[in-house]
């Protein structure tokens, strides 16, 4: 299915827009918010909120199925990074037990142009990502972690998000409720 | 040459990350920011910085020559409107003496799906536009104004943004040369 996905019809606007955007957000955040890992955790909650919106989008797209496993679930992640951010990240770095992957992204247009002052070192810039990965899969009953292990921003020829499959969450049953 | 622009290849992301972005970016200038009015003037600020960055990445692009005159000139920023935020504005109301005109669009991946509370009704939310209009032009040295005349957001059919042309800027010479 991630082929035929990734024709899907979709509205599209121009990369550097959301760089400079994406660039002004976290700049007004940086101001705003003292610290730094403050700012790298609204950064993550704030792609865990777009992450659930994202979504919905990409399923009614897509129309993609229940996930298979978690390799079912990378590749249809994949898809979905190709359809929002037009990149194609690889699938990599599988630990020997099968639950943890990395995403390699060798051209990323949120930090397309962007340099990071040396005080801002510990800025986890593309946090985003991994919050979008964590909320979009939460909506799907995948509880996972998300984190950035390189970063082009600090001199790393690629970046590398990690996801880390930690359990797949049952259908909530409301209070009261049998 | 609009429409051979229009074919220049460009890197895309989908537009509803545009939308959640820039909504994150105004949501967190209202938080931080007490005075509406401040914000506004904010937004067109990150507008006219944008401006100043994209008109080098259309001028590069599309090779476009020096405007003939303010007609020439909207019909550059209609199909830079389309090359960047996917939107094909209408030129239209122009003034009898010629020197203003409004660019009316129908469908704005910014305002997409965004609704304004009762106490934000004096936010300006594409501000950013009528700025990137102001920084842009005046790098090809047109002072402009730009302001919003119709906005979807507060419940009209189209947003409608106005142009007017003040003056042609004259290359600024170094002090001390002659």
């Amino acid at each position: 299915m991630s082929r035929s996905a990734s024709r899907v019809d979709t509205k599209k606007v121009n990369s550097e827009l959301i760089t400079l955007t994406y660039g002004a957000l976290v700049a007004q955040m940086v101001k705003d918010i003292d610290n730094v890992d403050d700012v790298n955790k609204q950064l993550e909650r704030l792609g865990y909120n777009m992450g659930i919106r994202l979504i919905e989008d990409f399923l009614s797209k897509t129309h993609a199925s229940r996930c298979l496993d978690l390799k079912d679930t990378a590749d249809k992640v994949q898809t979905a990074f190709r359809m929002y951010l037009g990149v194609q990240p690889n699938v990599a770095n599988w630990s020997p037990a099968g639950d943890e992957f990395s995403f390699i992204i060798d051209s990323n247009p949120l930090t397309e142009l962007v340099e990071l002052p040396e005080e801002m070192k510990n800025l986890k810039y593309c946090n985003l990502i991994c919050g979008a990965l964590r909320g979009a899969l939460e909506m799907v009953h995948l509880d996972i972690q998300s984190w950035i292990v390189q970063d082009q921003l600090k001199g790393d020829t690629n970046t590398e998000i990690r996801v880390k499959f930690i359990r797949r969450l049952e259908d909530a049953i409301p209070a009261g409720e049998d």
